[in-house]
């Protein structure tokens, strides 16, 4: 497309019709901008969404279990009664009363917090969007997991960080993998800013990290003077035992935690929240309110009220029970429709399964050939900064019909089974 | 504070007990983040918050005109009928419905937009900090009036900009002062990114920039490739007569259009947006959904249902009412009670009064006198990045009564008189 400069002056207007080429957009940019363009992920969703597509790519909540005449009477009663408070402007760092039930949340996973340090965001998203600020300059290290969450990675890469992977087992982070990583890193002379990790059920790959990796990569990190930012949506949904303390327990100086509602009562809120050690709490503000200004007192409050008056520890149970009847009929139907030379993790909670096949085969390339199967997934490599992950797949069961999702983990099986054969692979 | 390391190591338990000191966080943060310091402006609303303090310092919109049994109604119907979709996740550029009552909204001053082109974002202080993302790279300049936003002075702050004021008078920005601002940073060498400015009834000085004025300034920043970043919160807070066409009106291709519903509606849902050139709609979405995913749909789907069955014309009419009262009382009072070396601007819509003393007088010193005389006030040099404005302040009618802002301001003139008989200024 192009079209010329034009300028009618006797009109006193101006011109409309320049281009993005006219205008040289590109050394108009800030150099980071360069990092923000679409991602295989976005198309994926745009076409995920359809009705008659079987969607394993998504990480959107089932929604199902919540009372939501219960929600509706709170919000009503709150903007009725407490109005003029839920639609002003409020504190940049969060509302108390809801940061006081944040520390009452997590102490459920061992967490002793006060609620002057828990700053509240819009999602946990957001709290990531600060810890980046407060931390990363161009060139900084950031360990993260292999695979880990693609919107983390999505952030540190608008910073300009060097993401450095770290390979898990299915227990999680591998700690002497970790003491490489970082003595790799360290010889190389770039500084590391941070190790982000997912504990529990973790995103993608739905393992656990157990209690004594959970000691030996704080002491690790502490010995390094390397913050451990622990991202944990979805540490309430354990379908089977209780997840164990939170890292942030028996660390309050060198994990920044972070926590969210989205997985545990509902997304449409977008409130999350970091636990962050006294001496970043003040720079996590500021950057908060640069950011936002405040965080919005209404959907605060909303969560806030719920909590008072709801039972909602018997929400989350019931939660937990609506994704364990998911994921067991994902495993099951992996096991009936998957190639023998596939693998895949057990999660225990959350949303997520991670699947390894064969390395000849391109999960990016299968995807329009799933498509044609009616079902989705996201390919591997969304899940690294370095072009790593393509033999593999994230699925999620957390959004379907447990029969939905037999019958995609059916398609999505016969659809690699058939591209082994082409393939001549066992 | 000093306090040992102490490590428990028998225990498997890791340190509890270091300070920042001890973790050497100046060498840890990023460059930015030393621009992340609480500033003049933060302790002194601790102290205005205060109730027996009469506050023209805050922005707080009124919202004793907002009917809240209507809203209440609306948040309630939401849940209850939608609520699948208003608790889940959304579009991360934001939800489709609302884009299109935003575009009529918009057409109210004179803009024909198209939804694709609108980005919502969590208050329009996120597309600031978005904005600013995309384009500033450390020392690009960033050219705002002169005295201009604080929240935008913060931004542009953290992403490590370099701010040049252009002068004002009380028909807004000068265009021969913003002709002579760009040639001087063009001999510096320095890359000018945009022009950030507030048209109407501008946040602090109150003033009006009329559309000769606006043709002129959007010509000049054609000319240069300096894109145009209209803040326009107030554009419909006129009180006598209608503001004049947003400048985004006649130029679609170089301004960047930013508006809000916390001053038209009600700042706790934080749903404010921006319009932007179909150029860089790619980048502000992306930017976005790394900062927080995506707006709250139920933020958004309960104003798009307000904007949809109630009556928000007329709603917005009383709000203008009830500001014009408290702008004439606040008027009326400075009259009475300033000294006849004040100067001050005669806002005809917005929130605030622009306040000139005797250059001897430094608002700054004056606030804990104006504090025991129970009145507080914002100074002047909040709203600049250079230091000036010492002899200035702004003073906010939005929230207090009329008797309430008359009080203020006869208390706050008597705190100024003294201290010019104090200094012999005349």
């Amino acid at each position: 497309m192009s079209s010329p400069v034009s300028r009618s002056s006797s009109e006193g207007n101006v011109t409309r019709l320049r281009t993005g080429a006219d205008l040289n957009l590109p050394q108009r940019f800030a150099h980071r901008a360069e990092m923000m363009k679409a991602s295989e992920i976005r198309s994926l969703f745009a076409v995920a969404s359809r009705p008659e597509i079987v969607s394993l790519a998504g990480g959107m909540p089932n929604l199902s279990a919540l009372p939501m005449d219960m929600m509706a009477g709170v919000v009503e009663k709150l903007i009725a009664s407490n109005g003029a408070e839920a639609l002003q402007y409020g504190s940049g760092q969060g509302h108390p009363k809801l940061r006081e039930q944040i520390c009452e949340m997590m102490a459920l996973e061992g967490i002793k917090a006060h609620p002057d340090d828990v700053v509240v965001t819009t999602g946990s998203q957001q709290a990531l969007d600060l810890i980046s600020r407060i931390f990363i300059d161009p060139g900084d290290v950031v360990l993260v997991e292999a695979p880990s969450y693609v919107g983390a990675l999505g952030t540190f890469k608008q910073y300009e960080a060097s993401v450095v992977h770290v390979a898990m087992d299915e227990d999680g982070l591998i700690p002497e993998a970790l003491r490489n990583a970082i003595a790799e890193v360290q010889a190389r002379g770039q500084k590391i800013k941070f190790l982000y990790l997912i504990p529990n059920y973790q995103n993608p790959a739905g393992v656990l990290l157990p209690a004594e990796r959970r000691t030996e990569i704080l002491e690790i990190c502490q010995k390094e003077k390397i913050f451990v930012v622990e991202d944990n949506p979805y540490g309430l949904l354990g379908f089977d035992k209780p997840s164990p303390n939170a890292m942030r327990a028996s660390d309050s100086e060198n994990v920044i935690y972070l926590g969210s509602f989205s997985k545990t009562i509902a997304p449409g809120f977008r409130v999350g929240w970091a636990l962050v050690p006294p001496s970043l709490k003040e720079k996590l503000v500021i950057a908060s309110e640069s950011s936002i200004l405040c965080p919005s007192n209404f959907t605060q409050l909303a969560i806030s009220g719920y909590l008072a008056d709801q039972p909602w520890r018997d929400q989350i149970a019931s939660f937990c029970k609506l994704y364990k009847v998911r994921r067991d009929a994902m495993l099951e139907s992996l096991d009936a429709h998957f190639p023998k030379s596939a693998t895949w993790t057990k999660p225990g909670g959350g949303f997520y399964v991670w699947v390894t096949l064969p390395p000849e085969i391109d999960t990016t390339a299968l995807m329009p050939k799933a498509i044609v199967a009616k079902v989705a997934f996201v390919p591997g490599t969304a899940f690294y900064a370095d072009g790593f992950g393509s033999w593999s797949m994230r699925l999620s069961y957390c959004h379907p019909t447990p029969e939905r999702i037999r019958e995609g983990v059916k398609a999505l099986g016969g659809v690699i089974k058939t591209e082994m054969e082409i393939r001549e692979i066992q």
